[in-house]
């Protein structure tokens, strides 16, 4: 018998005609597929493919035992997602040895802070893993902006709205285009950090970019004190342009 | 008579299967194509969709009338290029008023420090322009290197091989995880950089990532003086992982 692969595949920002052709086709062939999700939630991945896969394709849920209830910094949060992480690697390593092929559904793509990369860790030294990469979610934001994010040589910057404010407003500052994730209930810090480094007037707050629902502001135009999960902040460059 | 749409379609990082779903059925259908080529060569977009377009979409070459041979610098420059994409955008324009679409071909993602931009620019203000995002080069590269870029919270940041030596180590030097375009002749400059910042022993040279002749080395491991066109630098970041 022939051992299995685990495919990781990046679905893209939402939409789903924006899923490559290799990840459709996989998707649709697809006998096992697994995926991420929050407690409660239908999961983005899952959504992103509905109506995709076969009919009798068997489907692995995994569900993070904690996500923002207990801050990441409690050892417990370590602890608990360590041993979930191994648990899902285990079951997907059991069916790759059972002859198995297993589609892991990405959103976005899954070298880029995806959770596909805890299972990539765990399993990439005993088994075939093959890695589709995807448009990223930063992709499909400055896309719904409108407007090229990065010119001539102008610097690009990411940030996590989770680093403290000084760290976000010290590289915000530095940089020509910037891509801030991770918002949620950081809104108002990070917002107060752009002010600070002095891009705040150029940047955007893009909500369920390429999804339904999307919405795009100007981020001094924004008087929430929260966003939704999926939102991204984008402060396009202003570099050379003949 | 309807006016058509200028679409500026995102391809991917270079194989064929990473095009998006909507990008490969709007090459397919497209009456009218248009890319960007170095004179004298084929053109990366160009040989993406070999074998796609229909048997009588006409094809109009947009052929740069000088990439390195004058430096940026020089007022030269930036005048040729200007009155290049002026023409090319009053040729496209034509086409829309004349009631017909046109897609252009765009290799990673349109308005990743991609030329299209220089288009859209002029064409926004005048005609339904449409951008599909695509898969950036760099994620095909760290997809061909085999290891996630970015963890937790890492910062990541992107640089062009052009910028001064001190301006790449010391964006180097304050970011996680980076990733270097345009290198070619700046190869050794990028080097010393990266070498000084302290982040050269975690570097991957990445060559024609998803293309036939891809070609991944650890940067200390390259004695060469300059890189093909096609070369992305990549430093994976360390962040937390459960």
């Amino acid at each position: 018998m022939t051992t299995g692969t685990i495919f990781g595949v990046g679905l893209g920002p939402g939409d789903v005609d924006l899923m490559s052709v290799r990840a459709d086709r996989l998707v649709r062939a697809a006998r096992h597929v697994a995926f991420f999700r929050k407690r409660g939630r239908s999961g983005q991945a899952r959504q992103i493919v509905e109506g995709l896969l076969a009919a009798d394709a068997t489907e692995f849920v995994m569900e993070y035992p904690v996500t923002t209830e207990i801050p990441f910094s409690d050892p417990r949060y370590n602890h608990l997602l360590a041993e979930f992480y191994a648990e899902c690697a285990a079951h997907l390593l059991g069916l790759a040895l059972g002859g198995e092929d297993v589609v892991v559904l990405c959103e976005g793509d899954p070298f880029f802070y995806g959770s596909f990369m805890h299972l990539h860790a765990r399993l990439a030294p005993q088994v075939a893993v093959q890695v589709v990469p995807g448009i990223t979610g930063m992709s499909g934001a400055w896309t719904a902006v409108g407007q090229p994010v990065t010119w001539g040589d102008d610097v690009l910057t990411v940030l996590m709205g989770t680093l403290a404010e000084a760290e976000l407003s010290r590289h915000a500052h530095d940089t020509d285009a910037l891509v801030v994730m991770k918002i949620g209930q950081h809104l108002r810090k990070v917002m107060r950090a752009l002010e600070r480094a002095g891009k705040i007037e150029r940047a955007w707050l893009v909500e369920y970019a390429t999804m339904g629902g999307e919405r795009v502001r100007r981020l001094v135009d924004v008087t929430d004190e929260e966003t939704p999960y999926f939102s991204i902040i984008v402060v396009p460059g202003q570099g050379r342009r003949p």
